[in-house]
Order: C-alpha cells, then sequence, then structure tokens
C-alpha cells in the first residue's frame, strides 16, 4: 500500500445484509457487488458462512462468492464464525476469510457462546485447516468490542493487546479493530491501534469504525494518523451489530472515499460510481433508511480535478 | 485556555434561527438559551444586528440580547455585518462583535455586495468605533469561504493568509476560520490552520466547520490536532449558509460535545443537560428537522465515569 493510499473494504454485502430484517434477492445482490465493483472498489466482504436458520439473509452466500470470484482484481472475503463455516468458505473458493473474535468476554457468551479463550482455540483449527487445503487464503481476525461494550462496559486495554498477540500466536495473517458498540473516540483509536501496532507489528489489520454517535470519519482520520489502511465501511451506513443492543450504524462508504480523496489519499473508488451503486442497492432493500452526507449534498464544484480517475478510465493506454 | 480544554461556542440562536424559515418566537428563544447556558455552554452567538426587513427571524436581537446579558459567565456575541450593525450591538451591550468575511470575492460580492477590500475597511471602522465607546468588547472576524466557494471553486490559500493579516492590521482581536460551503477536508483544516497562525499567530481564531459532507467532526478533530481551541456549532445541527446554495449543516454541538469529552477533552458542557434543550429547541421550531447522532443513541454505558460534572455541581462546596 502507498504512503498515500487505503484500501476502502466494502462489508455491507455482509454486515449491513445480515442487520436488515428484509432478505436481498440473489439476484439483487449480485447487482450490488457488480456496482460496488465497478466503482473500484477491490475488496468486498460479501456474506457470511452461517446456518441458514440463523440468518436467512446468507443463505445463498455460495452463489454469492461463486459470482464475485469472477470480477476482476477483487477480492472476495467472507465472514466465518467458526471452522464449519471456514469450510464451507473455503469450499466456495473465497481469498479472504475474516473471523470475528470478541475482546470482551461479556460480549463473545453472548454472542457466539464461547469464552474468548475457547475463540482463540477455534481460531487455530480454521488457520491449520487454511495451511493444510489452501495456503493462499488470507486470514483476518476482526476483534469486535475493542473499544468498548455494551454488555460490560469499558474493555481494558491490556486485553485487546493480550487477545491480539493469541490471534497472532495463534496463526491469523491479520488482527483488526472493530468498534462494535459505537463508543471509540479519536484519542483511544490512536492509543488502541498504536499499541496493538507495538505488539503484533505489521499483522495489526483494518479499523472497522462505526458512526453510532457521529464519529465515525473522525476516528478513521484518527487511525489513518497513526498508520492504519484498511478501512471498512459500508455503503449507505447499512449495518452494524446486531448483538450489540443499542449499536447501530457502520461509517459510510460514499462519506469515508469522499474525505481520503479530497485529503489527496488515493482509495482507487470513483465517487459519481459509487453513488450510481447507490440506487441498486435500494433497489434491492425497498424502504431501508440508508445514511451518508455526500449522496445528498453532491460533490462540491471544485471536485473533479481532484477526483481518482475511474478505474476503467485508469486502464487506458 | 487549559491544554485540554476548548471553548464550544453555541451559533444555533443566530446561525441557525437566520437559516430557517419560521420565526422562533422571542420567549422560545429565550428559554433555549436558558437551556443552552444551563447546559453549560459559556459562548452564544444569540442573534445577528440586521434590518428586520431583510431577516425578520432576528427583529428581537436588542431584547435576546438584554435577557442573555443577565445569565452569569456568558460571553454573549453577534453578528454585525457592517457599521451599522455594530453601532446597534453596541448600544445593546454585547460582549463580543463577529463580523463575516468572505474569504472568496465572488461571494463577497454576492453576499454584502462588497468587495473584501470594502469589508476590511468597513472591519476598520467597526474597530475604531468599538475602541472609542466600547474597549472592553472583543471583535472577531469570521472568515466564510476559506475553505472553497460555491460559487468560485477553490480559494487560494495565500488569499485566506493574506485577508487574516489584513483584518488583524485593521485591528480585530481574531479571526476564525469558516467551512461555509462544506467543502474542508482534514488535511486542508491543519494545513491552512496553520499557515494563518504562522502569520497572526495567537490572532488565530476558532474553528466555524460545517457537516455537509459528514467531515464536520473529522475536520474539528484535525482543528484541534494543530492547536485550535475554539469550535463553533450549533445545536441539532442547525443553520448552514444561506448564501452558498447547496451548503447546509453545522456542526452539531451534541456531537461535537460527545467527541471532545470522550476524548477527555474539558468542554465545560453536560450532555445530559443539553440533550434536555433539544426539546426546548424543537418547541419553539416545530417540524424543524434536527440532526445529530448521539441524541439517537444516547450515551455509552461507560460514560458516567469519564462525563463533565454539571456546572452546577460544580459549584457545589
Amino acid at each position: 500500500m502507498p504512503p498515500h493510499a487505503v484500501l476502502i473494504s466494502e462489508v455491507g454485502p455482509r454486515d449491513g445484509l445480515q442487520s436488515v430484517k428484509a432478505v436481498m434477492p440473489t439476484a439483487a445482490k449480485l447487482a450490488w457487488i457488480n456496482a460496488l465493483h465497478a466503482a473500484g472498489l477491490r475488496e468486498i466482504e460479501v456474506g457470511s458462512f452461517v446456518p441458514a436458520s440463523l440468518l436467512p439473509q446468507m443463505a445463498d452466500v455460495a452463489d454469492v462468492v461463486r459470482h464475485a470470484l469472477t470480477l476482476p482484481g477483487l477480492t472476495v472475503m467472507a465472514l466465518v464464525p467458526n471452522l464449519r463455516g471456514a469450510e464451507a468458505a473455503l469450499a466456495a473458493g473465497v481469498h479472504k476469510l475474516s473471523i470475528p473474535v470478541s475482546a470482551s468476554e461479556a460480549h463473545s457468551l453472548a454472542n457466539v457462546r464461547k469464552t474468548r479463550q475457547h475463540m482463540v482455540a477455534e481460531v487455530a483449527r480454521i488457520v491449520a485447516l487454511r495451511n493444510a487445503h489452501a495456503p493462499h487464503v488470507h486470514v483476518e481476525a476482526g476483534m469486535s468490542t475493542a473499544f468498548g461494550c455494551t454488555l460490560q462496559g469499558d474493555v481494558p486495554v491490556d486485553d485487546v493487546v493480550a487477545l491480539a498477540a493469541a490471534l497472532v500466536n495463534a496463526g491469523v495473517d491479520e488482527v483488526g479493530l472493530s468498534d462494535t458498540s459505537g463508543m471509540a473516540n479519536p484519542t483511544q483509536v490512536r492509543h488502541l491501534f498504536n499499541r496493538v501496532r507495538a505488539e503484533i507489528g505489521h499483522r495489526t489489520g483494518a479499523a472497522h469504525l462505526h458512526n453510532t454517535r457521529g464519529l465515525g470519519l473522525a476516528n478513521c482520520l484518527a487511525a489513518w494518523d497513526v498508520g492504519v489502511r484498511t478501512f471498512d465501511s459500508s455503503q449507505g451506513g447499512l449495518g452494524g451489530c446486531p448483538y450489540a443492543p443499542g449499536a447501530s450504524g457502520n461509517v459510510v462508504t460514499e462519506d469515508l472515499v469522499f474525505m481520503f480523496e479530497a485529503m489527496g489519499v488515493h482509495t482507487g473508488v470513483n465517487l459519481q460510481a459509487l453513488m450510481a451503486a447507490r440506487p441498486i442497492l435500494q433497489a434491492g432493500l425497498p424502504g431501508e433508511p440508508l445514511y451518508g452526507m455526500t449522496p445528498l449534498a453532491g460533490l462540491p464544484i471544485n471536485w473533479l480535478g481532484r477526483a481518482t480517475p475511474h478505474p476503467t478510465e485508469q486502464t487506458q493506454p
């Protein structure tokens, strides 16, 4: 990743769609993912490998992965909560697994009925499976409630750092930090990423920050300031964590891309094309509220000169 | 201002109320200002001294000032666009004058039908009046369109720096920078405040940033990072600049206070009391949309331990 570039990891098709009540039809998912890819997004979390009885929104995940794998240059990521999910995801051919692990013991028990220690052991089993059958697949642990928990309140920094070390020890390629409950603030974001980086170095992964109390972009800026270069977000701010009561609101991809591009930080995403994906998302989820200020305000008058060229234009000779 | 404290300057009663079509009744204004003061806000821009024929929302400004002057510890600020407004504001007894001056020549001509040079001359006349009749009154110039203009596009940094120097030369106590059109980004905010501070030093004033494209708090964080300690915002995000087409949305006071307090930066504002002021504002402007995420999400479970004591509690022995 060049010093003035970031990877925007779009999590809407997973995090967003599993958080809403409606089930988006498969064809609508594929149309939306196509539009996200056409806008220049190059990493998309396309679904969760979980039992359809638990999350009917994700029943078609293998079909969605199969389609996404046809899109050139796209890293196809899926969430897997356990070894069984990882087996299915690897069989489907994903490029990257994301495993949620709670920093809060209370949240871990409520969310997956496992202690953190049991989750680390499960992660090690997933890594062993990956090593044996798909060594090219990237494994990321996403540490939820890293900045606070609606169940237990504060989450000690030392717990986060120790869990990050344990996950790296279990063999993951990177550990991201998630503000599941929207409790993070910029000072904390800088401190926590610095502490985790001091412990696990280049295996420090994505910032997954929420806009629950309006601080989403400020927290992304804080993470950028201390060297984070991968940011999770969802189009229209769709999603959040359904297991953390009162928590809602991923960072809005449109506003995040606007911020970085305006700062001169390359995202590879064309904002006009990204906004064109918004009605495609909405068509698949009629009536669902979408968030984001940039789509309402439009792009500023002086935008064209500094906008990233559309990816299809970049490939012209 | 201690190193870990900021002054939140509430501009809603001026910037907010002059931007909406409805005219808030005087009694409702006083009730809202009382509630803002009770929440701990210690600088409030209570109105504009402009002809009632132009802004009927501000026809009662002298009465509002008279009441605000009775609130202990409050700096009562008013906007004045010209010498005549300044005469009326000083007669009413305000503590602080705010004079808008556009960095963009196109915006200056459209907004007040004066060139920037003519506005600097007008500012000098206002300062002379202040010096002669009310030397204790503070004079601030608020430089609008400092980060870009919907009429002319980019505004050169050198124009902003030169105008800041000219305003200090004209005798103002401080020069704030306003993102009238919501075009600012964090890199630009840091650069521009650094450049202006290099030119006019401690006379560098408030950051007046908008949330037009969702970057309001990120831009405030960027300004804080480079030493800005006064921030304009409005409760519920009310207001913006009616003269800049498409522009809207002040930074939301509730979210701004939440960000700083969560960072451990003292605002003096009690968030629970601030949220209690919100229905009082709404009662004075029925049906007017209010913004802000913190009021919707509520305060996090771990908040109480870190919240600033309520101002009335601070005065207990």
